[in-house]
């Protein structure tokens, strides 16, 4: 048995069961005055609440006590992947998190756009920060690189940062950065990482485009040069449906979040941004999946703002969705986060993250009412390792046999 | 990611954010009557009461559930290393315990004075438990033995127990121990445990002491021969300061818990017994570490005395004490003990540890006293592994990154 998920395989079962994931992302959060209640605490949220009566309550944890996690990170173990087990590499994270469909055998890598002096050496390794706008103009004159037997993409990701996928047969990602990670010295030259041919010829490629890259902005001071890091590909996982046996779907406009749930093998469908249009793509769907991830971003986004009544506001608006949700009578019903992004810290954090897991089977513990601290008391517990939600949603679900006669 | 420490490692960031861990030694109890209080319980604690409040609250278990910690592992859990996984040799246990200046290389063992018969048979493995002047004696006259290249330290512990060290190059710790751990049998010759040529001549080395010991004290009956056990060097292991990225320090005035600290790289400070010594060493090195680790060891010996009262006032000490500390505006405080001592057991139990820890981003909990039973309630759950503290420490004290984006 090397992972959970092998566990999960190994027991599935079949049903007509379906489940819902509401991910209201940088959910948990934390008190602004001493003694005083957080963003989730000092909402009104009476679906949720009457939801926590019947059903069983905890905070979780995605990466480990004490790690803050990151969105790719927060939303793997959400769907049970251990994070510290599946890692995706940067290249492939940044394509995600730009909408780009990367395919397998690709080679994705972070780009910066960056300054350097005539003799070579960068002196900025984000060229000023260039405006967007500005970034578009210099990936349209990358784009006219051209490598042999090689399909390039370069995409503008924001400000000085953009996008580079390099196309074709037998390509790796074993190549080291070329960003020095230091002003006053050379870019680092492309080089493979291990032996393989593949390697060697990656590498060799990626060379070239750098030269190339140079010629082309030699006179677009001060972005006259590119940086690359993290090289990667698609990973070979074991996919959501595969493990679970669940036709799964995701719902969420941000690139970022549908990246992620592809990467597992989940079905996009398209949504508009507002926690109603999600739930009409819910119940438009409904007969053609058993999962439904549903992610909602203004949560975390009023919570990096340090925004704490919006963040209070965010939480009321998906509270006030919930009844239309319910209709659709899901047999178990997630309601959490990703990760905490206390406003007063206006940033993703370490905390815990509260959780509400509705069912007809559940055995309901004594939390009244979904806030953190009253969570605490919940039957997941305080600590729950957030890759165990996905295992006690497919119970839940009666979706799994028992281990062992 | 083999272990937490290397996650830590990976995310850590730089901050001048300071952390105190202040350890009362064997903190955690029991009641002495059906239905009454801890020591911890019953002692009048206002400032750590005043700390739980504003903190977060819990109970940890340094090793395992239901395993008695050593001091050793107690701490190593206190620190972030995974007892079960950084294990010290018993020799090297017994050369810190004694403030011996064990160096690189080094190979130390534990030893026994213990009685043979006239056919060289083992009949008291502790030879009656002589005194420790008896045993300084002894020592002085095992101190004359040569060995050829290598330099031989030999000191008293206590009673029937001594430390035998060897200095010299390549030397091995592979090598069995002579102690039968049975009497009417002879003792065991010591051998090399694995093929190297280090192990074969360091076994030479040793029979040929263990040869000469026996001509020193043939007078010396019942202590007229020695057993050796525990053979092992100094561990090659990543160091707190590497890790942490935190300047370290320790005031400690027991030789083992310096020891321990060392051994992780902390810087010792030279310091008096009592807690408000303690505490102006801290102010007096404030700004030259990141981080202080503070032990406190009566509440530990009076627990061993069975002494329920003793304890409970050496706790009201320490609380007395903390405004002294918090005056000094530590980003995180956290007061625990590394294992509990119930007086009522006389002795380290497996009892999980109480432990507070204050931050200004902390998310409180409902924990409004500081103490075994009010600590099940708290946000760091009631059995948190030990080694959690470290990282929540670091997070807290917003040195840690986020890991993935």
């Amino acid at each position: 048995m090397e992972t959970k998920l092998d566990l999960i395989r190994q027991v599935k079962t079949r049903s007509d069961s379906k489940i819902v994931l509401l991910v209201m992302d940088g959910l948990g959060g934390l008190p602004i005055k001493p003694g005083g209640a957080t963003e989730l605490e000092s909402a009104r949220t009476p679906n949720l609440d009457e939801l926590t009566l019947r059903g069983i309550c905890g905070l979780h944890e995605p990466v480990g006590t004490g790690i803050t996690p990151g969105s790719g990170p927060g939303h793997l173990a959400l769907f049970g992947y251990d994070p510290l087990r599946f890692q995706i590499g940067r290249g492939v994270l940044s394509a995600l998190g730009s909408g780009f469909d990367l395919k397998t055998g690709d080679i994705a890598a972070r780009g910066n756009f960056c300054t350097i002096d005539n003799d070579g050496r960068v002196t900025d390794r984000r060229a000023g920060r260039i405006s967007s706008v500005k970034n578009c103009e210099l990936c349209e004159r990358l784009r006219k690189i051209k490598l042999p037997n090689v399909k390039l993409f370069v995409e503008t990701v924001k400000e000085h940062r953009f996008l580079l996928v390099l196309r074709g047969e037998q390509l790796s990602a074993d190549i080291c950065d070329t960003d020095p990670q230091h002003t006053d010295v050379d870019p680092i030259e492309a080089g493979a990482t291990s032996d393989s041919e593949q390697a060697g010829a990656t590498a060799d490629l990626v060379r070239r485009f750098v030269r190339e890259a140079r010629e082309q902005l030699k006179d677009t001071h001060p972005a006259n040069m590119v940086l690359l890091r993290g090289f990667a590909a698609l990973p070979d996982w074991p996919t959501f449906p595969d493990v679970t046996g669940l036709r799964a779907a995701a719902i969420a406009d941000y690139p970022m979040y549908r990246g992620v749930a592809k990467l597992v093998g989940m079905t996009e469908l398209e949504t508009g941004g507002d926690i109603d249009q999600k739930i009409s793509g819910i119940q438009e769907h409904w007969s053609d999946f058993d999962f439904f991830f549903v992610h909602h971003k203004q949560t975390d986004s009023s919570g990096e703002d340090g925004d704490f009544d919006r963040k209070a506001n965010e939480i009321e608006q998906v509270d006030a969705a919930l009844p239309r949700l319910l209709d659709l009578r899901p047999d178990v019903l997630i309601v959490t986060g990703d990760h905490s992004t206390p406003s007063a810290l206006g940033a993703h954090s370490w905390h815990p993250v509260p959780a509400v897991l509705w069912s007809r089977h559940c055995r309901p513990d004594r939390v009244e009412r979904f806030g953190e601290r009253e969570c605490l008391r919940g039957g997941l517990g305080p600590r729950l390792p957030t890759t165990d939600l996905i295992p006690l949603a497919l119970a839940h679900a009666q979706r799994l046999d028992k281990f062992g006669a």
